[in-house]
């Protein structure tokens, strides 16, 4: 067994109770969490650890002002890069190796300060991704000084005040002049001013811009990508024929400095253009590789992958935080009782109905996007190196509709989450210093950024009503990574009727994968009947699927998102030790039958069962779970929650001393005890200004 | 007709496309919701327009610290005493018209600034309503100097650090010391600590604190209420024998000083105990009207109701802010299309779903609560005044459950709308000058304060059981009120199915009235039998409870609660205009169906129907009345929208001109263009720091 003496052990206090009636060490889980990564678990305790010890990473107890987050966040990254928690050796090896150490370093850091690991992953991995990508050697240089050596911060330009979600329609022109061999860039007006460009309100010192390339002939070839000087790295002076602001306040992640940006026929050279898929000769005339425009946008957005499984690692942490502070508050808070025997809110059902499931979801979504980024990261990986991959542009298609839905349920799952969590510490929640709030605004960006989760869920619908339709026609689907090859057999799935008749039936692999195959299949037969219906009616393809979202396209994304969440968990749960094998496959039924919950209606509309037995036995099986799960939810948050440190939480501590930890981060408040500075002006005559 | 010219009209612009489409004038619907109060509704446009005048309230584009919010909220309360928005004449006139001005002035100054009004709803009017109720003639002259003369800001201490929900534990002790004929008010440890005191930080000089109180014969007569002096009103010191500390950031309200407080043997006159219902003697014997106690507890806590049903009124105001913002901003932004043909996000139908019930929410709520808050005062009114109320015990305790549902239901579906219109306003809904984040922040204390959520509907809970249980038995209920007279025939109830054949007929006050009825009856009959067998295996009364909780007592009170709205609403829109019916008859409808939406579960579960129609059926008549609800829509919130400076968004502005105020936004965020201060620290050298 590997020795995990590096992962400090816990602080002996009032959850001792509860560790003891474990059913598992709380350190193998957390291993297990870690992909069984032994290096990258030791590098996260390394980063949490130095940057404990480091005084510019020490927390504040009163929200620092807007600017003064920008500046902490800008100098804590500078800090981290310095650590050079990024090694030669990893900079130099596989793209895959490389690239998920990448990743553990930023969700180490996003526990912390998602500020500094969003303008890290924006300005250094996003950026150089992108010129990976995108660019060509004569690019190099940049990629050098940003992801390699760490000279510079950069960003990522693609919004535009007036469009979002629809990038084909982004009015931001880059129009070659032959004569200087330059490209002129221009933003007609405020409304196609780039917008919510991290890093650029302030730092940045050079953008990856996305703007439409006009040739000398008129002709528009659509969005490419341009590197584009912003900042004179010495004086950090913006350079002439730009106007850059910062946006200001935001709902949380303020440590980021958004902005905006409008061009004034600004040039750049030729050579800025990233051009590995197209370029413009010296004369002036487009070359490309692709005859579709589209699909070099496509091409280019597709970078934003590794960017949204970023964002559902950072998730998962997040409600890793948030459950870990309930559940230790909740063992440790009691309230209500008989005779004054005051009982720990954990033991309440109620209570337990409320967090559990949600700590389930924290463990099931950890193992599925560990499992989920290894798959991702060894097919670019083969791609990358030219290698041939059976079926990969399927592959890439499936890749795309598994992301595109598996953020929106991980962003949303979270969100309410954090909520629930707030809501389940009461007043105390409310508090900053319980950092529930802070969790859950930093957090919040995430259903919208990198797609908004409405908008690119619906990508996932169209997939998967492709492959239902040639499941249907030819017999055959385009599903490499094996998600969907249920649908060749998809009467046979719909076949299947609730037959049970106690609980312990419904708490099994078996009834909770088959019930997901019925309603993924009922919920493509229903969506796409809708959608050919709205076809049939003389509507346009775009009228019709604008008619088949809600209680459709909607529902059945968000399924097969919790589907791809359970089949991938419990592949990975099958390779675990055998000792965590009970408490995983409690969760697994327990995530099952809790998201299972909320389709209980298409269930019975669907007639997959008709009675009363259904929703009760699904229901009593829940409650049960929960109980199941008790003697071992504290440990399991253990396993989940990063170091005291960084989870920065009053409520939250390990050693579970949670009166005096109030006492003192209250009576620590900076003048918790003075007089207000601005007494004179509130004592009782009449107001003064 | 009444003259609503005082109301400004709205500037042209591009929502003038939907406010022609609207089926009434939006000025009458407006007048509506204000109860056809036109006094009050002249009232809140006057606090608008003159606090809008005073640069005291500019709002700021940057959060101020949390101590400056704390300055300003003080001062902005002082300044609304001295424009004297109560007159005399409403200060001597009967109690309900007093009590309705009052909450109108409250509803009028959240819109603007939720501390201010939570500052003075805790300082004067709690206080000064407890001292009413539970003080006699000796404490009159406080009534004086926070109601009358607005010379004091108070505060009201009952929660303890490890004690919020169950009162009766609290440890804070008043025990009387007759050779000094002083209380000695005690804190035995940082526990027992009074804590989230609101106004108790900086700025009260007194509390009404509750304390068990102990004769010198050492019992203990329970809790009881005490004026404590807390500061000297002329140099803000605190008294000695006080640890009084404020306990800093939070999630919202700010601008709230909340404080906990420790007494040492702190000693305040005899005098000082509010002795309406219980005194002690100058020789320290204890003299009660009331045998029981808790009885006196329960009284003191009845109090809660009327800043209950503040909250309530203050939730409708929040929602309608936060529905202005995500229909105006969605009647303004396009966003996808056909042949580059951009579509207002107001006309997609998942758009419309996402709002739609909200907004019909935002107006049922409005509705009902007015209505529910005349009916209170009344009673409370003909109480105080000695006027036989028949019944008045069995209407207290269905007010009382009335409202302990009703709290829950709206705070929680109000935080929901909050969030669901923040995303709805995609990035740009982040921003803090979309003023949606604060919105929600500001409210969020609401599910968990005055009576946190789940456990205050768990006492309706209590009341509809014994009703139930009475109907069966007796045949008879206790509900004045007729909430549930229904319950009498509960058998021919649960005996109704569902029979429609197409979506008219689901889109009817009869199906809506009639399923919510079958719903609560089967509702209780299985919250009832449950807990019938909990008491059967032998668990105590207590515990039986807590095994009913999840999806049986919590569903029940959210059912009646939500049934409470529809029934206190329809009263209401069938005494209003001929020409505001049919759009209050769409969000009634909409409303209801879905709400009933979320039971359809136990819809099916229950055998009110069988088989796909009942979901099929109704779920399209949620989309027909969404559709339906479309050209009237901008008009609805238009009505329910606060003046422009009010609202305080850059996307919910009433001219329609998105890009041009959020241009004018981002160009006057404070040094918006400028370089950082702070960018000598972060230019290519070695960090400094």
């Amino acid at each position: 067994m590997e020795d995990l003496s590096f992962v400090p052990d816990l602080p002996s206090g009032p959850l001792d109770k509860y560790r003891k009636t474990s059913s598992f060490d709380w350190k193998r889980l957390k291993l297990a969490l870690e992909g069984d990564n032994i290096e990258l678990l030791k590098l996260k305790y390394k980063i949490w650890l130095t940057l404990e010890k480091d005084p510019l990473f020490a927390h504040s107890t009163v929200s620092p002002s807007v600017d003064e987050q920008k500046r902490i966040t800008q100098l804590q990254l500078k800090r981290i890069n310095e650590y050079r928690f990024h090694t030669t050796e990893m900079v130099n090896s596989s793209y895959s190796r490389r690239t998920r150490t990448i990743m553990t370093i930023n969700e180490a850091v996003q526990s912390l300060n998602p500020s500094v690991s969003v303008k890290m992953a924006i300005g250094i991995y996003l950026f150089s991704n992108a010129l990976l990508s995108l660019g060509t050697e004569r690019h190099h240089k940049f990629y050098e000084s940003t992801f390699v050596k760490r000279e510079t911060v950069a960003s990522f330009a693609l919004t535009e005040i007036a469009h979002g979600s629809d990038a084909r329609l982004m009015r931001t022109t880059a129009t070659y002049d032959p004569q200087h061999k330059q490209f002129v860039i221009h933003t007609p007006d405020f409304e196609a001013a780039k917008c919510w460009v991290g890093n650029l309100g302030r730092t940045c010192t050079h953008t990856l811009l996305f703007a439409q390339l006009i040739t000398p002939d008129g002709t528009n070839h659509g969005l490419h990508g341009f590197l584009v000087p912003i900042r004179n790295p010495e004086t950090m002076e913006t350079n002439p024929g730009l106007i850059v602001g910062d946006m200001g306040e935001k709902i949380g992640v303020n440590g980021i400095d958004n902005g905006f940006i409008m061009f004034n026929q600004y040039r750049i050279p030729r050579e800025n253009l990233l051009n590995r898929t197209a370029d413009v000769t010296e004369d002036g005339v487009y070359e490309s590789s692709f005859s579709d425009p589209s699909r070099i946008l496509g091409a280019a957005l597709e970078n934003l992958s590794a960017g949204r499984i970023g964002i559902m690692q950072e998730s998962c942490h997040s409600i890793a935080s948030a459950v870990t502070i309930a559940i230790r508050y909740a063992a440790t808070r009691m309230q209500f009782g008989e005779r004054d025997n005051e009982i720990p809110l954990i033991e309440y059902e109620l209570h337990q109905w409320r967090l559990f499931g949600y700590v389930s979801a924290a463990v099931v979504f950890r193992m599925y996007i560990e499992n989920f980024a290894k798959i991702y990261l060894d097919i670019v990986e083969k791609s990358n190196s030219g290698m041939k991959v059976d079926n990969l542009s399927e592959a890439v298609s499936e890749i795309h509709a598994m992301v595109s839905c598996s953020k929106p349920l991980l962003t949303w799952t979270v969100l309410a989450a954090a909520q629930q969590c707030r809501e389940a510490c009461g007043g105390h929640g409310y508090l900053k210093c319980a950092n529930l709030g802070d969790i859950r605004s930093n957090h919040e960006a995430t259903v919208t950024y990198e797609g908004d989760n409405n908008v690119l869920s619906q990508q996932t619908g169209n997939w998967l009503l492709r492959q239902f339709e040639s499941a249907r026609g030819s017999r055959s689907v385009d599903s490499p990574l094996h998600t969907v090859a249920f649908l060749l057999d998809w009467e046979k799935c719909l076949a299947a009727r609730f037959r049970c008749t106690s609980t312990q039936e419904l708490k099994t692999r078996e009834f909770i994968i088959t019930t997901y195959k019925w309603l993924l299949c009922w919920l493509l037969k229903q969506t796409h009947e809708k959608y050919e219906a709205q076809l049939a009616k003389g509507l346009s393809k775009f009228e019709a699927r604008t008619k088949c979202q809600v209680y459709k396209w909607r529902e059945l994304t968000k399924t097969y998102a919790e589907y791809l969440a359970l089949i991938f968990f419990l592949e990975s749960l099958d390779k675990k030790d055998k000792e965590l094998q009970p408490v995983l496959e409690t969760m697994f039924c327990l995530y099952g039958l809790w998201s299972l919950d909320q389709h209980l209606v298409e269930l019975y509309q669907g007639g997959y069962s008709q009675g009363e037995s259904l929703a009760r036995l699904l229901r009593e099986a829940v409650l049960q779970l929960c109980a199941a799960l008790q003697p071992d939810v504290v440990s399991v948050v253990d396993a989940l929650a990063p170091t005291d440190f960084v989870l920065n939480s009053v409520l939250g501590k390990s050693d579970g001393n949670l009166y005096q930890n109030l006492q003192k981060a209250f009576f620590s408040q900076p003048g918790a005890f003075e007089r207000a500075a601005w007494w004179r002006d509130i004592v009782n005559v009449r107001s003064k200004i």
